[in-house]
């Protein structure tokens, strides 16, 4: 086996998650397992109330417009939409880190998608067995 | 073998652009295979117009004049000079992501360097082949 | 074997290296070996006269308060606190680009923690013997 993808996802801008959410896509539809475990901003932007409100690039933020405009005339999905389609096949586990939960003071109910919390020690025996390895 | 290292470039930036060409000329030196798979904005500052104008830091703007002095004085080359020299060995392949190709609406040759354009899923299969895998 | 994790260090704010710090915790507390290798601005914040003064972040800087708060209301050790300690089990080397070492005109000795200036090339053969790689 060995065909799992695990990404410690610390961003939570939006360039870098449709990136990730891309890659995550990919990987479900080559049949590989993904798992993402969510750090500081990765667990903000999971909240139920910021997910959707959410629209920070990382860089280039003078081009959100332009890039945002070709998203819509382009059909793409957003990167949490991407996410819940890759859920829906059972292939992708979504993991917040326990001290992101403990920083924003939420449960795994206040958090959109998430499958468990779990703690550093725990993710590090997941992602060496991993195939592919990513910090984003 | 197994000895290949492919890494996945959303930056735009200079100061993460230039880590990576360092990572890929140390590669090539040693005899590896290097993929890069290049999404939104490591698509952009690939554009024919935009490579050699680029001059953002992702961090610590406010440094770029004296990094950019010592940078000079070292005679260090551009990560693109980098990448043009890691190529020309054979061992590097850029390829640029399908999506970012139609964000930018750009063909192969309105890029500097790319190989090729490929979808994520083809990426991922490339990338769990690979001993060293990133994102950048 | 086979049991290490590499992670190349660009980044010299605090919120991904406190997420890349609790990976190294994490590891080393599962026995793993940890090696790290500091670039452009990994290792600018090393430098002694800077590492504990450096309180950027990479993302969303209006939250550095309420965040920097709860860090110390859970108590929360800074990046260089846990690397630290991870040091001191053994498990954990930390290397710095020689290139970046040029650009900042420093010697190991001017920086924290460092326990060897090393080449691109030199990295990158001890991150392909790694079970995780990262660049963050």
């Amino acid at each position: 086996m060995n065909e799992k993808m695990c990404i410690t996802v610390m961003s939570g801008s939006v360039d870098r998650l449709m990136g990730m959410a891309m890659l995550v896509s990919g990987a479900v539809a080559m049949d590989m397992e993904v798992e993402l475990f969510l750090q500081l901003w990765g667990a903000y932007v999971l909240k139920k109330d910021v997910m959707k409100k959410n629209m920070r690039f990382s860089e280039f933020p003078e081009k959100l417009e332009v890039v945002g405009k070709r998203l819509q005339e382009l059909n793409l999905p957003m990167w949490y939409d991407m996410l819940k389609k890759a859920q829906e096949t059972g292939l992708l586990k979504i993991y917040v880190c326990s001290t992101a939960a403990s920083i924003w003071d939420v449960k795994k109910d206040d958090l959109e998608m998430v499958d468990e919390i779990i703690g550093a020690g725990e993710w590090i025996l997941k992602s060496k067995e991993a195939a592919i390895t990513m910090f984003i």
